[in-house]
Parts: C-alpha cells; structure tokens; sequence
C-alpha cells in the first residue's frame, strides 16, 4: 500500500481509539497493533476472526556439519508430531483456535502414506533438503524459486479461504545456522555476534558454528554480493525460502502475518530487502531467548509483540501474540466511547 | 502449603516438562506458569478452564484533592459501563472466554436498580468511599475490614463454582495515589520515586501527588508503624482491601490469582506482608507503564507475564495473561513426550 495512505489509516485508527473508555494510550502496544490490523485492512472494523498457522519444514545440509544439538532425522520424526497433534505447537494452536497447515518443502524423509494424507498436509517437496552450504550452494536458483512459490501458494489458498491472519513458523534442524549466516550476510553482523546455541549446543559447538559461517560466507560472497535473493540461496533453507514468499506474496494481498522467532525473522529480513514496504503487513510475535534475535529485531526496528524467554521455534511465538493481535481487534471493534458510555473526559 | 512440598512438586513438573517433544527450558515463561499451576493444584495435570475475572470498584476521597486527570464521578460511570458491557475488561474478557464480577466496595454514587440487578453484579459498599487521608484516616478499622471480606467472598464463590483461575482488577479514580501511598510506606519508597501520572497527569500534577502523600505519610506515620493493615486502612482503598482480601483467601483455598497492574501490585504488597507464603499463589500479570511499577515488581521478585506497556487497570493486564497461563496448563497436559512421539532426544 502507498506509504502516505497507509500511514493516514493508521491516523484514523488511532483516533478512532483515543475516543473509547480510557485515557489516550492506556492500552500501549494493543492500540498500535489494533492500528495496524485496521491499516492493512482498510478497515476501521479490523476482523482476524479467522486465523491460520503455516509450519514450513525442511531439512539442511549443514546440520551434517555438527552445528544443531539434535541429529537431523529429528526434522521428519517432527513432521509426524505435528500431524499427530503431539507439538507444542499443535497445542498453542488449538488454545488459540487457529488451524494448522503443515507443508514439506524439502524434509530428507520417507513420510508414512497415512502422514501424507492428512487434510492439513501439503507435500510439496522442492528436493530432499538443501546441500552443506560449507561446501557449495545450498539450493539452485530453480530450488530456490519453487520453495518461494510454496509460500505464494500457501497465502493464495489463504486468501481464497478467508483466512484474516497468517502466522509463519518452522520445523528444520540446522536452520538457526542458516538464519544466522544470512542475517550476518545481509546485515552485516559478525557471525561470532549472531551465532546462539540453537536448541541447544555447548559453548565449543556455538563456536565450531561461527566458523561454519565465516567460512560459508566467504565461499559464497563473490557471487551473492548484496543481493538477498542469492544469499537466500546460497545459504538459506527451502523453509526459510518459503516463508520469505508467504510475506511477499501477503504483501500483495494485504494480509497481516505474524512472524516467529529467529528463523522466520531471517525470511522476514530477507522479504524486506527484496521489498521494504512489506513491512507494513509483518507483526513480530516475540523476542526469543536465542542470543542474537534481540539484535536483529532491533537493526530492523522491529517491535516484537511479545518476550517469553522462548526458544523452540514452530511458530509458538506466533500462536501466543496471534491472540493478543484478536484482542487488539476486538478493543477496536467492541468497546464503548466516551460519547456512548456517558463516562466523563479528562 | 509448606515451602518444601511447593518445592517439591515444582520440581516434579518440571520433570514432566522436560520429557515433553522440545528442547529442555526452550517454552521459556510458559514452562514456569506450567509448573507453578501444577504445585499450586497439587497436580500434574494443571487444569484452568474456567476463569472469572473480579473487578473492585470503590471511590476515594484523596481525589478531592486533585491528584487524578478523570473527575471522580467517573468511578461510577465506569462501574456502569462495566455492567454495559462496553469497557475494555469487558472486551479481553470475553475474548478470553471468562466470566466477570463487578463488586461495589463502596462507589460513592446511586446506581440505577437495573445496574443493581445484573447477575455479574455485587452490591457490597462498606460506605460511600474513603475519606481525603490526607487529612484522616481513609477508613475506620471496621471498614477495612469489611472490604477484606468482600474480597474472601468473592474467593469462597469461586471455589464454590469450580473456578480454577482469578485475575485481580480495580476502578477508582484517585486510586493510584493510595497504592502509591501504600508502597511508600511500605517498601520504605520515597514518594517522588513511586508518583507517576496515573490516568495522565502533568508534571506539575506529578509533583503535587507526591507532595500529597509525602504529607500523608507523615501524618499517618505514628499510628501505622509498620504495620500493614495498619497502613491499608489508613492509606489505602476499600477495593484494595477487597484485592488484598482475595489473595489472603485464596492462599488458604490454594487457588491462583493474576494481580493486575500497579493498584492490583500493592494490594498483593499488603498481603504478602501479612503473609508471605501467600506468594506460591501469585501470578503477576504485566509489568504497566505506571512509572513505578517496574521498581516494586523488582522489590516484590515478582517477574511478569507480559510487557505490552499498558497502564488502564480494570484487570486487562491480567487478562491477557491468563490466555497464556492457560496455553502454559495446556502444553503440560496436552503435549506429547519424546518416548510417545518417537523422536529422538538431544
């Protein structure tokens, strides 16, 4: 949306506010975030009645490189929790009353024929996970293009379905090494600064992983450059790829997303290099305990929602903020004005 | 309960978290609220489907001596738009499937009998509010002790009704002033450190408020010592009696409660005075934008749920965060383990 007409929405929400039940800005982040619902929509009524979480899962080459704490298998055996409803995110998802799609855009797995036919499954499988990209590029610019489209696709039948909200999250052992060396590419960040244990590695493995990327990024820098769509493929993940296209192709359609934790943050960098107007339909869910998001939220000025020391990825963040986000709707929408009340002004 | 079994069955949960399909400690806050409503339940299958929310509304005198940005009728012009359905509680509650209590402990304003009549709502007025205890006592012994009552009512009911959560929220208009009067004097606070703008004063109306209750203290100093109820009946409010009365209560009943913000915070101060293992019980909401709030959340080691830089009252804080403590129930109920999963440990 033009930046002057977005931004005299987010006037007119916020004036539509300072007239309810309450001292002008008493509701803090609420009322910005109910500002923004109400931009995107072009809607003083500002409705995400109906919500949608997409888990992007992928497997990585470099998880072979001893960067994740867990073995690689663990992205597949995920994927079937998941479908079994067993994750934590099936759990936040059904708390939040929001449906869950979970789409394989490259896990290194033959998954159950009963997997695969579950309705919220999506088989859209680019390849069987990236390459090390220690040792040369993590997809073709062919992977790349078809893991971007998953994430189209998905914000399409979105669309169609009159899904009012979107949140993004990610299943991929390996994938914090991959959002650290493209938020060190992109942003310019040491990697001894951006690299944090993952799910869980020890002080010598938090190292062994920042020369993992200093070593990738200087194999991939002469043909990357700044362009983030060729770090997206050179060291980024199918998942990452896919979810950075949910953001673009949301733009488009002006529907809010709300984004996860560290890695989705990364899609979320890379979508607003490509195209920074985007920014105006992202929502930050959290701030997570993983050591470096709290710099790259802030190199993007982002806001996040909310800051509950998590660290577990699969869009849990998101789940949590996407209620709050409906709740910044509703105040919008369902609370009374001074005028109506007959409650008296300061 | 004794501070061992508390302990111990803190510990047991976090056991059971630990065993769940994700890396140990990565639900960061969630895990922590899990825990803590497991041992106040004496079990570990925490269960918080039904909540209430109780709102104490009384007046104060003190807001005759122009410490709030609101006039005081508007303490009973809230009360009725509670009761109206149109203030923010009555949004977040709804939006967090909970019923409301609306409990007069003394609005000094005739209500109309069709007010009366509602359901949700509780004539308990002790009187007509407090008195200015700039220049006496805001209420006698026997009043604060009835608004105290008021307060263990409201728990008994509850656990009566097989409610299983309570979120702590207030009206009155002046009230800010009394619980920053409260934390003054006892949390040994200088009243310049603990005024804020309340509703939204100026500076200028900062630096009276603290003038106010710097004489306040010095006149109630003697007969109040250092004795909490002492300084609750001189100082304080009858809805914060009410509040402080809830967490005494519920303490004994083993329930938990959300205390709301900065007024909910210093009525939970007086009650952990009184009794300090009262704390096991307590979930503190949000950390709100009244200046102080973050400097006796500190002093109390109170770590908050939320952060969302609100500063209204009524329970929204609470509110809010008792969606997450229920996402937190949930995920220790709901959530498979690595065994039944089969995925494979770190």
């Amino acid at each position: 949306m033009q930046k002057e007409v977005f931004s005299d929405l987010l006037k007119q929400a916020q004036h539509k506010l300072d007239r309810k039940t309450k001292p002008v800005g008493s509701l803090g982040k609420l009322e910005t975030l109910a500002a923004q619902l109400a931009a995107i929509q072009g809607s003083l009524e500002p409705n995400i009645d109906k919500k949608r979480m997409l888990i992007f899962a992928a497997s990585h080459g470099i998880a072979a490189e001893g960067v994740s704490a867990y073995p690689p298998e663990v992205t597949g055996q995920m994927v079937l929790n998941f479908l079994n409803g067993g994750a934590a995110i099936n759990v936040l998802s059904r708390h939040g009353k929001m449906n869950l799609h979970v789409i394989d855009v490259g896990v290194d797995v033959d998954l159950s024929d009963s997997a695969k036919e579950a309705s919220n499954f999506f088989s859209r499988r680019v390849t069987n996970g990236t390459k090390s990209f220690l040792r040369e590029p993590a997809m073709t610019a062919e992977e790349c293009e078809a893991a971007l489209k998953a994430g189209y696709e998905q914000v399409q039948l979105a669309h169609e379905q009159q899904v009012r909200l979107l949140g993004i999250g990610e299943m991929g052992i390996g994938n914090t090494t991959a959002a650290a060396a493209l938020f060190s590419a992109l942003l310019n960040i040491h990697p001894e600064e951006i690299v944090g244990p993952g799910t869980g590695l020890n002080e010598a493995g938090v190292r062994h992983k920042a020369l993992v990327i200093q070593k990738a990024l200087d194999l991939h820098r002469e043909k990357s450059g700044a362009d983030p769509v060729a770090w997206l493929q050179h060291v980024g993940g199918l998942e990452i790829a896919a979810m950075t296209g949910v953001i673009l192709e949301a733009y488009r359609l002006q529907m809010p997303v709300v984004v996860d934790g560290f890695i989705a943050t990364s899609a979320a960098m890379v979508a607003l290099q490509i195209e920074p107007a985007a920014k105006q339909i992202c929502f930050f869910g959290h701030r997570s305990n993983e050591k470096a998001h709290r710099l790259v939220l802030e190199k993007l000025d982002a806001n996040p929602v909310l800051d509950l020391e998590m660290r577990l990825g699969e869009g849990t963040g998101a789940a949590l903020a996407m209620h709050l986000l409906d709740a910044a709707a509703k105040i919008m929408c369902e609370m009374a004005t001074f005028d109506t009340a007959g409650v008296s002004d300061s």
